[in-house]
């Protein structure tokens, strides 16, 4: 079974956005042990569109097309892929009320119509995040799959839809896991897994950085799943024996995921007092749904005047130590949970850069303290990203440091 | 001229990495004026690249390679595109010396040997940050340029030999200017603009959606910058004249950015109450360094209890109306205005979903208020995302709000 990726949109071959879909495709499709071979980037352009199934169809069994579904004139590629197939188009009365639906009260676009043109025998597959619906198509032996390009729409519409009807297209089985670490840079970790890393066949190893965290993913290719979990249960253990300390995830979590459970399995509530990440980390735990069974409030005390009317610290402290020291993330934290019914507090006060750099306080420097009524931690880091990737390590860090503390690990 | 872009690695088909080197070199070639037709991937497999270069010749004047320029084993672009063009590749003895100088008291690999292979009649592109030369070769009137993988290899090479080789081949210039609209959809802003778009030939017109904005791209061709300039000058004030409301800039900025400005200039400090946003608005202004300048302080004030004790919402408010309604936002902005030292005040609380739906409150529907000590505005949206896509959505009305109350537009 061999698969192409085809992204279409001017967009992508002007530079102006990274094609975030063709590597998502990837990964998904060699989960599924169906090699790729062809990535192909082709415009908002009938002909090329055209030309390009042609090509794929001459050396693939499995087309996925990304982009080119919207209702705007441009949007092309329903069109020229049912003319290389040679099929027609015919509006679906039933998807051209859901785009109205979709528009509720709102005056829907004429052009929006476009989007309820059907290519005749294939299966529509419902966007309930976007208007435009994708379609799969089974002609001469050959898959088409038509997916809209707005990435949040194509991963939902492929984990929805996609991933079932091309599993069982395959005849042997990849599994991957991905095991989060953080703490700890990329070649120190490789430096304590090299062996294993050297030593990869089936299992394989990958290690991505990015972002304050290392992810190693293994992947195990079997012809059943159970004996393809086996071999990833005996790397995963094996790994941990290496890297325990720095691993808070072996199920693709994100760090606020993983705290997010905790203080749920706990009964917890928790309240941020941020300063250089100024709603991030809060933000952060929020994205998740229901997060206001473990979040009551937060602050974010961005001027000294407001850390001292918001959560009492106090003035010396800020006159001798600074905003930005052990102290006054120690008394933020306090102050919070003094203040709210809450029952962790979490500090955060740094300096993102590039301005802002003190003598003896570099850009990059950041506090971080965690308390309850029995106990606080605080602990000093020092990061080296730019502002935001500065401000993103230390709203993980606070999240490590919840985890830890939650686990009685510090 | 019309260029090609060939992107060689496995690591790519297997979503190991994001191909950002595409994205590069189409916006590098796009300002140099140099249409990309087609961006295609593939392996590290001489057949197929073979196949690939083949394909391109007959499509592209100018052939642009990343990557499969290393020193192991699979890399065998150079081999590849040699067989396809029938050159011969020799042993050039100063690049050995080089790369031997290069592992200076390392031992080298003798893998490493293969990269001072040079094909026949090219120019040798030096590489000063890795071991891997370029190349550049012309052959029947085609250009065919060959650059290593690592992205930060890739673009020192681009841009230290490749833009002033390809900028003679160009006649002509492009330059594009971004125009950023905010609450209007893209099959609402083509209606208004569909005869412009219609005609485009010269300057020419491309919208992308997305998080709730819609960005319109301008991009003009002339034989001399003031020229493409002008062309860009008259269509822009064509647009405006069209969508002038939705409008927040011309000049590529988020509309975060434009509101840290706005409030720089008039030296304002503004304040956030965020309840469904819950840290994103004010995350998104302080990731403008200096955002201390405008920035005092804000709640996020997710339970009830913290609307009433923190900015002095009336419980009566929120029996009667809700935690998500007009006169609760309205309490929301107007007790932070009073509490703090600041400016301007603005509240957010909706429902961002997926769950906490009420009778006659539905996911997506947010308030958000603004208000200075004069007055204030408050507005109901109602947003059709999922939950992170309504609180970007929500955060951006807010920023919206904020300038438009700040021109008086509202």
């Amino acid at each position: 079974m061999k698969a192409e990726i085809i992204c279409v949109g001017t967009e992508l071959l002007l530079g102006n956005i990274v094609n975030t879909n063709a590597r998502f495709l990837s990964q998904r499709l060699a989960e599924l042990g169906i090699d790729v071979y062809y990535q192909t980037t082709v415009g908002d352009n009938m002909e090329r569109i055209i030309d390009t199934t042609n090509n794929a169809l001459n050396r693939a069994d499995i087309l996925i097309y990304s982009g080119g579904l919207g209702p705007t004139e441009d949007d092309c590629t329903k069109e020229a892929v049912c003319k290389a197939l040679n099929k027609a188009l015919y509006l679906d009365e039933q998807i051209l009320d859901e785009i109205l639906n979709y528009f509720a009260n709102r005056q829907m676009p004429e052009s929006n119509k476009k989007q309820a043109y059907v290519p005749e025998n294939s299966q529509i597959l419902k966007n309930n995040v976007g208007t435009a619906p994708g379609f799969f198509i089974e002609a001469d032996k050959k898959i088409i799959i038509l997916l809209p390009g707005p990435p949040h729409e194509l991963t939902h519409m492929f984990n929805k839809y996609v991933l079932s009807m091309l599993d069982s297209n395959s005849n042997y089985t990849i599994k991957s896991r991905v095991i989060k670490t953080i703490g700890i840079g990329e070649s120190s970790l490789e430096e304590r897994i090299i062996d294993l890393v050297d030593a990869q066949t089936n299992p394989t190893i990958a290690t991505y950085a990015g972002n304050g965290q290392v992810d190693i993913r293994i992947t195990a290719k079997a012809d059943s799943i159970p004996k393809a979990e086996a071999l990833l249960d005996d790397m995963q253990s094996r790994l941990g024996m290496r890297i325990k300390e720095f691993i808070y995830s072996y199920n693709n979590e994100t760090i606020e995921e993983v705290v997010f459970r905790m203080l749920c399995e706990r009964r917890l509530k928790i309240g941020f007092c941020e300063s250089c990440t100024a709603g991030l980390a809060t933000s952060m735990l929020t994205s998740i749904p229901g997060a206001s069974k473990v979040l009551e409030r937060s602050f974010i005390t961005y001027s000294n005047l407001s850390k001292i009317e918001e959560v009492n610290v106090n003035e010396n402290t800020l006159d001798n130590y600074g905003a930005v020291s052990k102290q006054t993330a120690i008394e933020m934290a306090q102050g919070l949970l003094k203040k709210c019914p809450i029952d962790i507090g979490i500090s955060i006060t740094g300096i993102a850069g590039p301005t802002g750099e003190t003598e003896g306080k570099p850009t990059g420097l950041v506090y971080i303290c965690v308390a309850s009524k029995d106990r606080h931690i605080v602990v000093e880091r020092k990061f080296n990203g730019s502002r935001d990737g500065n401000r993103l390590r230390s709203a993980k860090a606070a999240f490590d440091l919840v985890r830890k503390f939650l686990l009685d690990l510090i």
